[in-house]
């Protein structure tokens, strides 16, 4: 999967069938081989959304796909019809949270119908990943548009996606890369392709506004545990990567308190924006071990207990952390020094610290970081760990965590 | 010029007829609206040579650029031609350091008349950007091709460009802009454009085990005043863009005096390499004021005296710091916080020592500060200063440096 950057690479190698774990081809403390190829075009600031109309020809029939209806309360929708205004276009709204294989599918029936060759998401991260699984399925010749997501089967042709991005948290604006649910099978599944990179995407800080504050904290954490999957692992060297990590978490412990008091901060609301799209547009992965349990696991909660996908990631990374505290503890040190300015105390007690201030961040931001804080106990959790065994998945940066691991990990999720 | 990466833009505006200077467009204290969009494909890593033969269709008839012949002696030439071995190729070789209008142009006709469609820089990045300048020249309609540089004509076609690096410098490799020099007369200056991105660039940091140690400080003090020049501004509400242009400086910063002492060390080789394509492939500069006064005078200084680009380069920042102190005073003061960890004194005090500590940094690498080291006197300052108002040009983030403050900063610049 060389063609994909870093994070998706590894990423996507645990959900297919691929049996991706880091494999270090350079000897000794070096960063390792890497291709970096991002196409996307950010149009960012406010105003932006007038851009459209530049952006996608004329000549193209339009889908538009949204989700709940969040952006004809908030002026979105109406800023996109005025700029595309004489355009020949179709909408397909109701794309829910974690977006549902069988509500796409009738969208990619309606695109088919209408011959649509152009999507374009409004909205946020899951209208995005929606729109990239729609544009992928239309062309798929086989029988089973599932086996994009759930076998990893490349794509050869995908309809061109263009993104007008309301909620900073996926990253997806800016990576060839989506996430589907679905419900009926209990699955939460991912996949990525070099055809899913949106054409484009307009990123206007003003269109985050009126976020309400559960989205405004789950995407910070989701922004926070992608940069972690790809900086807490083993140490190699890639000081630059390092840094360029430690820049966004940084600058989100900065940002999050004022977006809680300031939710109309133009500054801070283009801060937390660019620091999403940076966190996974395959920059701080170049060349990096990487290690995207967080996420596996998180997906697995959010599948069987309905999680918010950020509620979920906010309680396995610390759980993560701690179990895997000898494996990371190097980074984990630098993590605690330069991100939480933590400067006593032996190497153990400094991984300790950096733990525990990671979870007093998501606790600021009103995010809770136990299982039993929803009420959730541990039944399943051996059908959690098997699913893994099943898709014949090793998570983490050396392989190491395989069902038993990952039932120990839920265990330590419990709280 | 939205279509370009911030700095290019910046950059460019001051070369051609352009009158740019930074203009806000947000009120209060935000980053700016911008657009990024960098189609560039990097293979990075030890043996990424061998991907040659992947990267370049085999239908494509090449010309193969270099420069002096260090590639024969290195083994690059081996290993490019072992790789396109039966391949249809042409060579032009001899493009020099600051590449010359007038040896470019033969390498036009050498193209045209063999019906070149791709053409490969081998080097650093003069190579590279002789290549892209060759590659608008082709296509160039009107009777003289220097005004694709003289006056920044956008360019409406140019032959695919590909790029095997061998000098961390430039960042020619991620970016769409080239500086040419016509030495007949006394001129260096810059384009840029969305069709002389290249479509890859190879980064085998093993290429740049045998550079001499004057070049490999030329590149280490390219890259960091790539980094300041957008950086060390006004200071704006861009906390993850510091952060970002902080981890290269700090990562320079670390490295530099390691590949003194092993030259052979891949690990140090590549960070540096990485650091180069980083300080200028557009991504520090997203939204954020830039000042490339530094470049712009340093060129001058280059054409005029035959200085190498790093060597002005490290004359020219610190006597541009010390008379646009009291304009980027806060903003030297986190430089000085951050990177050079100065934290006694006022911020007049700690923006004096940041300029001393950088004044140090290149003199570590070996690399002259002031005009005196190389024996050059006031004579023609007057006339340097004047062909920025002929240009109609005004430098630094304000637009407040025109031919008066050109000479001042030149005499600064004498020590």
């Amino acid at each position: 999967m060389s063609f994909l950057p870093g994070p998706y690479a590894a990423f996507l190698a645990f959900t297919g069938e691929l049996k991706y774990i880091f494999v270090k081809k350079i000897e000794g403390v070096a960063m390792d081989n890497f291709t970096y190829h991002n196409p996307v075009k950010i149009v960012f600031g406010k105003g932006s959304i007038s851009e459209l109309k530049s952006l996608i020809k004329r000549d193209h029939k339009v889908m538009i796909t949204y989700g709940g209806g969040s952006i004809k309360k908030n002026g979105v929708y109406d800023q996109v019809m005025e700029t595309l205004k004489g355009r020949e276009l179709v909408e397909f709204g109701g794309i829910e949270p974690n977006p549902e294989f069988e509500t796409l599918m009738k969208g990619v029936e309606a695109a088919k119908k209408e011959k649509i060759d152009f999507l374009l998401a409004v909205g946020g991260g899951s209208v995005l990943d929606g729109a990239k699984f729609m544009a992928a399925a239309i062309f798929y010749k086989r029988k089973d548009p599932w086996e994009i997501v759930s076998r990893g089967f490349p794509l050869t042709a995908a309809v061109p996606v263009g993104a007008v991005m309301t909620l900073p948290a996926t990253g997806s604006e800016m990576n060839g890369y989506a996430v589907i649910s679905r419900r009926a099978r209990g699955e939460k599944r991912a996949f990525g392709s070099p055809l899913s990179y949106p054409r484009f995407s307009i990123l206007d800080p003003e269109t985050t506004f009126s976020l309400p504050d559960r989205q405004v904290s789950n995407g910070i954490v989701d922004t926070f545990v992608h940069t972690t999957e790809q900086y807490l692992t083993v140490r190699e060297g890639s000081p630059l990567q390092d840094r360029q990590a430690e820049a966004i978490l940084k600058t989100l412990i900065e940002e999050a308190p004022k977006v809680r008091k300031s939710p109309h901060d133009y500054s801070v609301r283009a801060n937390l924006m660019w620091c999403a799209t940076q966190a996974l547009n395959g920059l701080i992965g170049c060349g990096v071990p990487q290690d995207w349990a967080t996420h596996m696991i998180g997906h697995e909660l959010t599948a069987m207990h309905g999680l918010d996908h950020g509620q979920a990631l906010a309680i396995v990374l610390p759980a993560l952390l701690k179990y895997e505290k000898a494996n990371k503890l190097e980074k984990l040190v630098q993590f605690g020094e330069r991100i939480w300015n933590i400067s006593e105390g032996s190497s153990e007690e400094k991984a300790d610290k950096a733990i525990d201030k990671t979870v007093a961040f998501f606790h600021s931001l009103g995010v809770k970081t136990t299982l039993k804080d929803y009420n959730i106990g541990p039944d399943g959790f051996e059908k959690t760990g098997s699913t893994f065994d099943e898709r014949n998945m090793a998570l983490g940066e050396k392989g190491n965590i395989k069902s038993k691991e990952v039932v120990d990990i839920l265990k330590l999720c419990l709280g």
